[in-house]
């Protein structure tokens, strides 16, 4: 794995899910794996839960660990190719990416959208722009379009909850009171497609994901027929592609309450959070047995653990035909 | 010692003493005994010796140890039961503190008062939401109304410095520019009577303290005549509990300068940190040998380190009786 | 190397140079020398290249590091004697130095200057503070005045590029946008004088750097003159000494580009970064097999390395020496 920024870096997802599942009864299993080996972690955007798995995971493989927060620590960056530089961002990203790739072996890098403008942002200029100017492997911890360390964490949580192969799915759009990406539902809708589950997708009409995200799943407008005999339901609220990066107005009526719930008995819920208790999901939810959300955050030191070191076994391959040439 | 939150935690508060200043000269005698467990330090407000003696003193017991600035560097936090989540607070302190929870071994937090809201500072409503939604040991870096770390390395830095069992101990208000908590001053009291000095408190009428944090204390509101022969005088400015948070308008002459102290020759001057020079003391008396205050703050290290060492034997003693069953 | 401020605490710079280049191919030769020892890195003000560098050259040595953001994780500083502290600042540099001076073994400190006040940045008030405040030896991660890890860095990068002992070295001033200081050309004009070099520096009238660290180069207000034959061409803004910390008005055609270049043709470009591109050096040299500014940036960490083992030494030699008395 020389790369995890989408589920196309997953490899055997199974395989990926059931190491990630032994790491968690045997933490400390590889923790000479990663010694001498660095990893940068470098945030344009707040952080809780992928911070601080992240940063755990490094370290119980072994790693040293650095974490900067770019805009507040170090410079402003500018990623426009042949800019005159008299604005506001001292810093253009090649020196800046160059710069950080020649001190880490693995970087991580969290960038949010702009949602304001759609081509940068779907072009995920950031991490091109990473990747372009330092040939060290990254690791997304949430891109602009998708965040896999999220969906991997959401998998493997339907995985230890799931009595069938193949559960029925349901990602259900909820009302915020903000624009927020598409980067969580996309990916985990890739994900749960990719990993098997009967996926079925409800919002509201003009709320559309991504379409190559989307393929494979049934799609409505419908949520209470869609939520019928779900086995799991992610709640998440995503802002729309047209206009792009608008909120939606309206919706209220599609909080996840117990009352919507009555035809889906046995669901479990899902959120990635942080969630805005009684306007996404109502409080008897998220408080009942019903909820998984902290299960998945708990799981989040898992996923980010067993892709970093698949990500050092893919380095340490590398050196060894290197090596043996 | 399976929470450090006040004086109720320190169990023998001699040993206590004993063993840290035991620790000063030999400070990695325990440094294998933290291994593998991890310590989150989460800040809501600014620090500097805490935030310092306190990471290195984990370290100094081979902690794994993580710190994170929540309300700049992740989300700012809804502390309401049953909040209706459409305003300036992301995420709930159920999750934050579920999710944290599951990632360590230990959490220490700092929270200081809103000097607003009495009831609510007074509850400790940010200590209690974390104890309810975490099953993890919670150690205190300041919270609204105690800061038992700095009162620890207090009551050590006498320890060192006084030549009988019983000295006389003043706390004296000074003036400042702001409203500040009385967290350090009701902390000090209660562990320096505690301790078994003999505690005399003044400050101008309407300033009074915690009463249960001053029990056992002689109180007055003339500063030279409790100061007389006094062997330590800890300095310390603090906010009214009626209007609650408000500042004192006046009691500049409270400043403690040499001329006040006239008729306590031997007296030692302590404060915290940090101290308002020439409002709070005078330059004379916090350059002259009087002084202990860098004495107290290098002690914050030796009472951090101790308390960590009482916290993780109380982990430990939890595993091997949950083994033994 | 009880201190790293300057260039007059080198010592012998071609030895240093040496031991710099020698770790780069050996990084973790010296990984035990540090164990034990803490260095504490201390902010006032942004870094991406420093701060990196210099936590990981520390652990690379065996140090625990801890990283504070003076201003914006703790408390702001007041530096001036004898100050009635009601003002903005709450803590003195007196107790703050004398503090964090207890807690670690090494001290590391970024503290750019006012360019408002020439004095106080000259005497390097923030450095001297420290210095008198605490014991332990202080290492200059950028001061008012003086640069000198980065001059190391750029030192060994032209003894890695130079074919010859005596390269011809151009420091040329560059526009910018902004008023910045002369550390970084001030210290490496006097690095280079002193490694040796055939040292010119060009710049238009009335933007003199500090003539202590000029001595010993050729200087002129005739840029493609100056250019002729270099070896090396150092490009850096910076401000005025009069009127004291003035950007500097005009001069956008001392831009460094190709077309000026003609006379140099096999000049290596360099700067400290970051570099505001199209605006002091064109994209077309940046990007450029004659730009070693990444190279620079990457000698960072050897720079740190070298110096931090030095102070190490250092300390262990007093250590013994004061156990042989």
């Amino acid at each position: 794995m020389n790369q995890f920024l989408s589920v196309r870096d997953a490899g055997d997802m199974e395989e990926l899910v059931i190491e990630a599942l032994a790491m968690k009864v045997n933490p400390y299993k590889d923790q000479e794996i990663g010694r001498g080996l660095k990893l940068g972690m470098l945030f344009m955007n707040s952080s809780l839960r992928t911070r601080l798995s992240t940063e755990m995971a490094a370290k119980n493989l072994g790693m040293d660990v650095q974490v900067l927060n770019l805009a507040a620590e170090a410079w402003a960056l500018e990623f426009e190719e042949h800019a005159i530089m008299n604005g506001n961002n001292p810093e253009h990203i090649k020196e800046a990416a160059g710069v950080i790739g020649s001190y880490f072996d693995v970087l991580a890098l969290r960038s949010f959208p702009s949602l304001s403008d759609q081509v940068k942002d779907e072009s995920e200029a950031v991490f091109r722009a990473f990747a372009r100017h330092t040939a060290k492997p990254i690791l997304s911890m949430e891109s602009a379009t998708r965040h896999p360390l999220q969906s991997l964490a959401d998998i493997m949580t339907i995985a230890e909850h799931s009595p069938i192969k193949r559960p029925k799915v349901v990602l259900t759009w909820a009302p915020h009171i903000k624009a927020l990406p598409q980067a969580v539902p996309a990916s985990f809708a890739e994900w749960s497609i990719a990993a098997g589950h009967d996926v079925h997708i409800c919002h509201p009409p003009g709320l559309d994901l991504d379409p190559e995200a989307t393929a494979g799943a049934q799609i409505s407008s419908n949520q209470a027929e869609t939520l019928r005999n779900a086995d799991f339901i992610y709640v998440k609220n995503w802002s729309m592609r047209n206009p792009y990066g608008k909120a939606y107005e309206g919706g209220e009526d599609w909080m996840l309450t117990e009352a919507i719930l009555h035809q889906a008995p046995d669901a479990k819920i899902m959120h990635c959070l942080p969630v805005r208790r009684n306007v996404e999901i109502s409080d008897e939810l998220l408080d009942s047995p019903r909820s998984l959300v902290l299960d998945q955050a708990a799981n989040r030191l898992w996923s980010a653990q067993v892709v970093l070191k698949k990500m050092i076994e893919s380095l340490k391959d590398e050196k060894t035909k290197y090596v043996g040439n």
